[in-house]
């Protein structure tokens, strides 16, 4: 039996609002990066490379709002800000997982296809 | 074990242009709605509704191009158009259905957290 994708469901809301959470390539980063352990904002902005300072704040303010991430602060002199996925975000890891590796496994059958379709426009 | 993200993998560049794809809207409303059969051009326009003739090519080309559906012309007069799902484009509905049931089940926590957010900004 195929799979039945749930937006179907009249309740679509929530699917298309997910949609700009995972159709964020930087909030699958950050929330990928974050299950390893909470992290320091300058420490998420460096494993990530090219994100700018302020792509990177408003993606952790989007996911802080979602309730996926949480920030923490240390009142030390400077103050200690660590962000950390809540209990919310990890749940998010597994079926983020399922479609990262889809992408992985079928990264050779997408270019090919898109090899196939480059040759047929030339002949067409 | 937390499940691992499969960007995290140095291969990175599949799961990026994946979230071209699935980061779409129109694109996981319509790989759905031909995971049930095959469609014709206007039966996907009225059964998606607010999308555009434009966009709704544009989505359709792309999901081509990248070999999750193909396009099947019948030299009837005038031709028949009618758009599938390909094996490859089957095997993403499992990983999409993952996701979009989670923002089902999830959508009350990620409500509840919006308003939570509101009223600590308003108090801060």
């Amino acid at each position: 039996m195929k799979p039945q994708l749930a937006y179907q469901h009249p309740r679509c809301g929530p699917i298309r609002e997910l949609l700009q959470i995972v159709g964020s390539k930087w909030a699958v980063l950050v929330v990928g990066l974050l299950s390893e352990r909470p992290k320091r904002f300058t420490e998420l902005k460096r494993e990530i490379g090219g994100i700018t300072q302020k792509s990177l704040t408003t993606v952790l303010r989007e996911l802080e709002k979602d309730g996926l991430v949480e920030r923490t602060v240390t009142p030390t002199i400077p103050p200690r800000v660590d962000y950390g996925l809540t209990r919310l975000g990890t749940t998010l890891l597994g079926p983020l997982a399922a479609l990262t590796d889809w992408a992985i496994e079928n990264e050779m059958a997408v270019a090919a296809a898109r090899r196939r379709y480059q040759s047929s426009k030339k002949s067409r």
